[in-house]
């Protein structure tokens, strides 16, 4: 083998990776070379994947109809509290996707791995939240918006749910290539959309339970 | 350079491209290796970036608080739709990125991309429209769930908004990396994630302006 043939073969293994971390088959043709219609296939399959998954967070939002209708402004936060998860279970899985085929991490040192992303989560969970809180205070102190009598409530419900959810983000976003290199599966085979959804669901049922748990008797 | 230097080199060089796809910076030490600290401080920036990105998602669904208190049940669709984008964003941006670094895409032909995007989006816009309809559909249907007698309506500001959003994060997701690479910007750098961002908050904006022009005068 020639140094080309040798970066040929990373460059290829490369490009598989990537494309199935962004949630989607490997194209095996150039993109500007293959049918439409073969790409359209290949980025389909992933995509009602995916959608099948989310679904659930229509069936979590419906369990929680009845708090968003007697407080809509915890309506508001949804997309943020969901995709600051989804951001951070990424961020996880990538970092330990890559350990793993560097060989830096192994199977064998879970527990290591989740000692230090509990750690890791619970500060930026920290850092994240009080940044959400401080924007409502804000926003509430500067009149941009009127969050109501017990806006303090709502920026406290937004700030622990977010430490809460970066946290399990983390968390699960970390272990999750983990267990699936554990069960024999490729764990770059889209891991970090598979994360965002599992944190979605989950997510909403941590801020609504916080929510819950801090607004009941006054705005639920 | 020997066959393991070059392997080295192109392997480090995947190692940075990973994990600011998966939106940190490079950690530039093993994951076992580095200090907690260190590790907080690469991962807190990026996610603080994008969080105050996503805030725009608060100050988009104020804007539409009115209509959700209407309509209580365009909320509970809210993260199904907006992921669904954000999946569709990043998987083209993924493709994108790859075919960049491997010549098969230049900036030169962003048009010639932009037609595969605007056709590939809507082909797949409407496979996960037409799915979201029917869930809505069959979830009435057998009485899992009572969207109202406005349901139809509701399957259609739902499954019309998907093509909507899936059309626009494909075509979102495929130009960033283009503008990014034009103006000299690395087209790696948490490309995805901020994608995911940009969908999300023009993602409410197309959902709730479908759902007012056919729901107005019924629901809103």
């Amino acid at each position: 083998m020639s140094y080309d043939d040798i970066l040929d073969v990373a460059s290829r293994e490369q490009t598989e990776v990537i494309q199935k971390m962004g949630g989607s088959e490997a194209l095996e043709e150039p993109y500007t070379q293959i049918s439409l219609r073969k790409m359209v296939q290949k980025r389909a399959g992933w995509l009602v994947i995916l959608f099948l998954g989310e679904m659930l967070t229509a069936t979590a939002m419906g369990f929680f109809e009845g708090e968003i209708e007697k407080a809509v402004v915890l309506a508001l936060f949804v997309p943020l509290i969901i995709s600051t998860g989804g951001n951070a279970g990424s961020q996880a899985t990538s970092l330990i996707i890559r350990a793993l085929s560097l060989g830096e991490v192994t199977v064998g040192i879970w527990w290591r791995v989740m000692r230090r992303e509990i750690l890791a989560g619970l500060a930026l969970g920290v850092i994240l939240g009080t940044v959400g809180f401080i924007r409502i205070a804000v926003w509430q102190a500067a009149h941009f918006k009127d969050y109501g009598p017990h806006w303090l409530l709502i920026g406290l419900t937004v700030g622990l749910s977010l430490i809460g959810i970066v946290l399990w983000g983390s968390l699960a976003g970390s272990m999750l290539p983990l267990i699936l290199r554990r069960l024999g599966f490729d764990p770059a085979t889209s891991s970090a959309p598979f994360v965002a959804t599992l944190v979605d669901v989950t997510g909403l049922i941590i801020y609504f339970s916080v929510a819950f748990a801090l607004l009941h008797g006054t705005l639920l």
